[in-house]
């Protein structure tokens, strides 16, 4: 009886908390709106009057999560036994958003937001501008704010760089990623080294040429749908950085852009249907709550590139595609054969910008940014030496030294925006992938699949382990779940020293 | 001093108010943006899933309006005396809109809006099916909620169809509207007679074909831009319906739809161009305040038919642009000459369907929609005898009679939305627009103008007199202050037998 009262007890705080989360997780749509709108429609003078309404509405956000109803109920919640396990996984979200609210003086933080609005402009006009010093100024700023900040929410002995980190991907801290990031540029730096001196020549110059926006469009599409989005619960838009977001499972957003390099949209197409399926996966009794996100950062970033990589670029993928290919772009495929066309796409050119880099040299300009965020943060380095240490380490681990700020340290916004932290997730994400490849070869034919065309069953596997636990469990334990190991980068190695050494002729 | 105290304590409490109306506009610029987004890209099967997001949107909304502190705060607003004009109107209309909603009890009001919901659902099945029956249960429970809330928020002896009349269009009562859709009848039933016993044939076979809709997307961004819709604060999308909606004054939305008939698409987008224009038009100091949109529903018609009619139906509009149009559709319009292009978009033709309806028996389809609507809530008319008596006034007024339903009581959506009260304002306008029109005509070479591609001067002499005001006037006020006279219908109708004598060469 007295049991039974307790979890009467518990479950009415959780049924009290429930409206004021569905109301918060309203007002994070209606944010998630006003940005994908922005990024793809607005029109160009809207900005300044919008940006009110989206102030507003966060702030309204704020005070929901952080209110003192808010606060007493998740107090109650988090001593209640009888909560299932989403139930659980939502108010340990709604907990740590609302100690990550709670702890920030409200006035530092709306000034930082203040700083924050601004200094997407400011850095833009640094980076068309090339000059770093007009940027270094904001940058500091936002450094010593994130630092504060991360003083705020640091447990007892935690290292900031560790709490910046847990916001993006749990349990990998600094020392998990040291071991991680010490593998990958002990094993790769030189093996690229080789991969470079190699005799192998491959041509790519069919991949660029004059290839019709409205062919490109089309292909797009079908190729979404061929990895199983679903148009009937998303779209596809076009945006001038290609990103994914979501409303709910039964609303998710693609973008892509169409270039001269035609290999351009269409990987970008499939990275991003990889980040659309995972969120059209989560469970319908997840989605529209706390938990009903994707796990992390990283195991996103997983999805993305295992739909890119391990699918989009494996040439079994080709097999059953490649001849509807060449009629999408009969002029500049005709004479190219899948074989060339699949070693085309998976050419290693070491080089500057992040976003444009192959499968084998990502994860070290990955690296690149680790060491130096951790050296902002952990080691008070003069925000002045980054562009000299920036350069520095791309000559060292990629054989390549930008010329220019633009080309360098101001290429990616997300410092700009107060992301710190964020970036080793894409090296994550890429680890992640390769060690669910390995655990699928294990369980089935990946390769005879996809020469059958048959993509959906991938896609079952990956939904039935990761995507329908949303948000529920971390990315941990999702992978181990999963693969039956812990995280283990040595596949990740394993995978790209196969591939490349394979496709290079490189004597193992 | 007592007097500067007594002031103090006004502003302080506008002040105080200020905040809680910005959320609340926040979150109906959020609803806007969710509702445009349906209409024009949302996936298939998203509805489901982001109506609860809607519906937890505007319970904020509601709690906000209808708060306790907002509900004090405009009580004192209510007695302040020292309120600059702009801050007066908006105190006038959260009164409003909080009065409307507090008068409602929850429950009931909940009920309602789930009817309505479900409502448009039913309507639509019904129309598709032909079926009047099926839909009648719930356009009568529509009727008797809509005079049970019109019972709620009646003044001592006002009407109950003059509480919904007020929502839309102040100072048009049905006493008022009783005068001006008997001269209208009286006026333009026989005049139409004898427009149709005419023998001048006008030939429009021209009008339809296959126009590409490549070409009719091209076109409609060029009229829209030509008659003074700016894309910079401004975008053009396509829906099934056409529409405008806005979130402020640098972020106004039109949709258009492109169809066999050029001419549909053609003036559908002037028309739009011209809410939008007037939305595009607001004062800054008004933009996201309560007082920040059109004045009226019929004041919105009056500037969306004045784009539409007088200037893009106008002769003299397309003696700079005809060839221009020739040269979009070279095979279909090079033999057409821009004298029978104009006779052709002016054509009259009694029709059964109100969009569809030319410039003389538009406010006739109205005046069907008036007649009936206060029989229904003025006289209790019984829902079933609604067909019947649709068909028969159609017989009567327009010399057509729908063989089916979805042709006739079924055709429009707003009973279905609870809308009682709105259709009058469709004739309103163009009786505004028409009163403009001969206002300008003395002030201006108003066809000169246009001759000269001078639209510009045009919209400017409508937003110094009307645009500007956003809501901070009522209809009535900005049309007598324009023109120097109260709102006189008897230009309406000169405006039409002028016009429409002279192409059917009428003897006057």
């Amino acid at each position: 009886m007295g049991q039974g009262k307790e979890e009467g007890k518990g479950s009415k705080a959780y049924e009290q908390l429930k409206p004021c989360l569905e109301r918060a997780m309203a007002l994070q749509a209606a944010l998630v709106l006003f940005e994908w709108d922005n990024e793809t429609l607005a029109p160009e003078e809207a900005g300044r009057y919008t940006a009110k309404i989206q102030g507003a509405l966060s702030g309204a956000y704020q005070e929901i999560m952080t209110g003192e109803t808010t606060g007493k109920l998740l107090e109650k919640c988090r001593k209640e036994t009888g909560l299932t396990e989403a139930e659980g996984a939502i108010v340990r979200e709604a907990l740590e958003e609302y100690e990550r609210l709670v702890r920030i003086p409200p006035k530092e933080y709306r000034d930082y937001q203040e700083l924050v609005a601004e200094s997407a402009r400011v850095w833009a006009k640094a980076k068309e501008q090339q000059d770093f010093d007009a940027f270094a100024p904001t940058l500091k700023k936002i450094i010593s704010y994130q630092k504060k900040f991360a003083g705020y929410r640091a447990k007892k002995g935690q290292r900031l760089y560790d709490v910046m980190l847990d916001d993006y991907e749990k349990g990998f801290s600094m020392e998990k990623l040291d071991e991680f990031f010490g593998l990958l540029k002990k094993e790769l730096v030189p093996f690229l080294k080789k991969v470079m001196d190699s005799k192998v020549e491959i041509r790519d110059d069919f991949l660029t040429g004059d290839f019709p926006e409205e062919k490109q469009r089309e292909l797009a599409e079908f190729l979404a749908e061929y990895v199983g989005f679903d148009f009937k619960r998303g779209v596809l838009s076009e945006s001038a950085h290609p990103f994914t977001t979501n409303l709910h499972n039964h609303d998710v957003r693609l973008t892509t852009h169409y270039r001269e390099r035609v290999d351009s949209s269409l990987f970008s197409v499939i990275h991003e249907a990889g980040h659309g399926i995972y969120e059209l996966g989560v469970d319908d009794g997840l989605t529209q709550t706390l938990a009903g996100q994707g796990a992390s950062m990283g195991m996103h970033e997983s999805q993305s590139r295992f739909f890119e990589n391990m699918i989009g670029r494996n040439g079994a993928f080709w097999e059953p595609l490649y001849e509807r290919l060449q009629e999408f772009f009969p002029e500049q495929l005709k004479s190219v054969s899948r074989e060339e066309f699949v070693r085309a796409v998976n050419k290693v050119q070491p080089g500057l910008i992040r976003t444009e880099a192959d499968e084998l040299t990502y994860s070290l300009h990955v690296l690149v940014r680790y060491e130096l965020e951790k050296m902002l943060i952990e080691e008070d380095l003069d925000v002045e030496k980054l562009p000299k240490l920036w350069a520095d380490k791309y000559e060292e681990y990629l054989g390549v030294r930008p010329e220019n700020p633009a080309e360098g340290v101001l290429q990616d916004i997300h410092w700009a925006q107060g992301s710190f932290g964020y970036f080793p997730s894409y090296a994550l994400g890429s680890a992640f992938a390769a060690q669910m490849y390995y655990f699928m070869k294990k369980e089935m034919d990946f390769e005879g699949l996809l020469r059958q065309g048959k993509v959906n069953v991938i896609r079952e596997v990956l939904r039935k382990h990761i995507h329908r636990f949303g948000k529920m469990r971390d990315s941990r334990r999702l992978l181990r779940d999963m693969t039956g190991e812990d995280f283990n980068p040595e596949y990740y190695v394993k995978y790209l020293k196969d591939k490349y050494g394979e496709l290079y002729q490189m004597k193992k």
